[in-house]
């Protein structure tokens, strides 16, 4: 009884690198029973994303892969394609991120899966569309965020293409997915089906861009340009104080007329270029600067309590490192120290949110290629000598038994 | 009959601006019976997010509230609060996002709203979580961005800290809220059992970021530094051709091998600098700098061709403006002209992702301030005397008969 509100369902993840394994650990997250399915060279993202400890158990992979069990498989062999199949059969979602024509030669597109388990939630996510001519383009985030319009916001602010230096695309596609995915469960609780999910990362991104930046272009004919300038100013970051730097968001008037108050210049709520929205819209870069030449006189941490107090709404500029010493996310517990069996005392990431009826109650570390391949094969019915037979024609395999860190 | 996974699920609305209206968009677009509850100045934004034909129609209002219905109600007249509580004896859901504090002085706090309807699924979206010392403090997108380690990312890569310009924190915590409201009406479908969720933002933002970027501290003791160097490369960026820009990403030994062919430069296959990802990640500079001479002595669209046939991960860079003539995009028909009754013709973004099961078949336009109070409070059983009391006295407000644009 693993806890959650996903307990019991169970996912079988054919899904590698960032944006399957995202999806699945926040399904893991809330109960669901995950079984990764890689083959004999594994997920490369244990490879790809930092050193670790030991091969294949790299720092990110361990961040993605918690509370999952791996089973490890070679499709192309008969016997270890069959293992799939009877996994599918006992489970309620298969969930892929390969181009669907890669699914198509494994003989896994939906209407064969669905023949084996016809309620399946068959949810594959992939760079294009099936609908549009780019649907068998390759895609990596860098890619999409390059194709979708995010790398041209950098251009719109900076004045170059540049991605942001976060898998945004992948990790959009990631949440989405986990979305439709609990939906297709709800619906399969109330009607009994399963179905047939696609997640184009392309697509997705456009959406989440435009809803922010298609702005006047959204009338036909069109009432302006495309983009919001307020996202896009480039003088819209965090500014430097004695110390540091601090964030503030002071866009309504008692906002914006607390924070005169509090760097000591009363006269501009009067003042006809700072007194409204619209007047600190147009005299933007006035505003900006005495802004910024205030917040140079005093450390971060003193104008965090002046802002406190006024109601000014602001926070500390955190670089990555500040982060493992926030007071808040300690307070929090955010980050906890885990003891990996094999990987030694890891810092894992806590879920960010609180549900009432319960998260995952237990703890499954991330897993090595393989740890589970002899428990699950166990599970769908086989045999002991059915599981080393499996394992000694290469159809499956197994991992050795964990050496302490 | 809406059609959609969340057909005959009802969603009470208190939320505003972008976070709690993209969840709900998303939620109404698979069929959710979304209210949106608004106080008589409407919600922000109506008004903040770009020009519309008509005050409080903005574009990026209208982009992030379709197929929701409006009602307006004064919240602190008690016969408004009377009738918001009608409202969520109806419904399933009640999501906002003000601070915890404002729920309560409304008197919406978890523990009174379940005395109403005790199944409710309670969700609350706020700045940061309730278990740490900045729980009380407001919270806006680019503050998250400061703290969370966004506007750091943008240093490492830049020299210089900036938000990325694109609300990325409320646009990643609508899209966990919407999987959390899910997988609580699974669960609530299984169990019969409501809940209270809380989704804090800054710790969601954190989470993102250092599930990436933790990376070598991500082990005690820290194996070395934070931060993934090949994401935080500022080379890794769109590539200037002859024309415009391409998005290449050749990571793995053959992806890299294919483009040294393409670009007619076959021998460095074998040059011990970059014929491995090893040497490649070694001699980055150089291995960059080739890319770059060979991509600016052709179009876009010859690369694309020659790319394409080569099997070499890259797509064309899209301004936002080429978006709108972009063929794949048009294949799939994601923007679509709609005629909305008040606001003339408007470019619409239709759903990225498909379900085989169906989403929303009806379109409901993003509706007008107060546009559904009376059809609304019918259904809670007001009689026509009661609604025009409490439109009388304030308590409620519609709106004036569409004038069409």
């Amino acid at each position: 009884m693993s806890g959650g509100c996903l307990e019991g369902v169970r996912i079988v993840d054919l899904t590698s690198v960032v944006v399957g394994p995202l999806t699945t650990q926040i399904l893991a997250d809330h109960g669901a029973d995950v079984i990764k399915v890689e083959g004999p060279s594994g997920d490369i993202g244990r490879y790809l994303a930092g050193k670790g400890r030991n091969p294949g158990m790299s720092p990110k992979y361990l961040h993605l892969n918690r509370n999952k069990r791996a089973i490890c498989l070679d499709l192309k062999r008969p016997a270890g394609h069959a293992a799939l199949g009877k996994l599918i059969e006992s489970a309620d979602v298969l969930l892929w991120n390969v181009r669907p024509a890669s699914m198509s030669r494994l003989g896994l597109d939906y209407d064969t899966v669905r023949r084996i388990k016809p309620d399946i939630i068959y949810c594959g996510m992939f760079g294009f569309g099936q609908q549009g001519r780019y649907r068998d383009m390759p895609a990596y985030d860098s890619i999409i965020q390059g194709v979708s319009g995010v790398a041209d916001l950098n251009r719109r602010t900076t004045g170059t293409p540049a991605y942001v230096p976060y898998v945004l695309a992948d990790r959009t596609a990631g949440l989405i997915a986990v979305q439709l995915i609990a939906m297709a469960l709800y619906h399969k609780a109330r009607t009994g089906e399963g179905q047939c999910i696609e997640v184009p990362m392309y697509e997705n991104m456009v959406t989440q861009v435009m809803t922010e930046h298609m702005y006047q272009r959204s009338f036909v004919p069109p009432l302006g340009e495309t983009g919001d300038p307020r996202v896009l100013d480039s003088d819209n970051r965090p500014i430097r104080t004695l110390d540091g730097y601090i964030c503030i968001s002071a866009n309504t008037d008692s906002q914006a007329h607390a924070l005169f108050d509090a760097i000591g210049m009363p006269e501009l709520k009067s003042d006809p270029r700072f007194r409204s929205v619209a007047a600190r819209f147009k005299h933007v870069r006035e505003y900006f600067r005495i802004r910024g030449e205030a917040m140079a006189r005093r450390s971060t941490a003193e104008w965090m309590e002046i802002f406190r107090a006024a109601d000014v709404p602001a926070a500390p500029y955190n670089t990555l490192e500040m982060l493992f010493d926030d007071p808040h996310l300690q307070d929090a517990g955010l980050f906890q120290e885990r003891e990996h069996p094999t990987e030694g005392t890891i810092l894992e990431i806590q879920p960010a949110n609180t549900m009432s009826a319960g998260m995952r109650k237990d703890w499954l570390p991330a897993p090595r290629l393989g740890q589970h391949t002899e428990e699950i094969l166990a599970e769908m019915g086989y045999d002991d000598d059915a599981i080393e037979r499996l394992i000694e024609e290469g159809a499956a395999q197994g991992c050795p038994a964990a050496e302490p860190s």
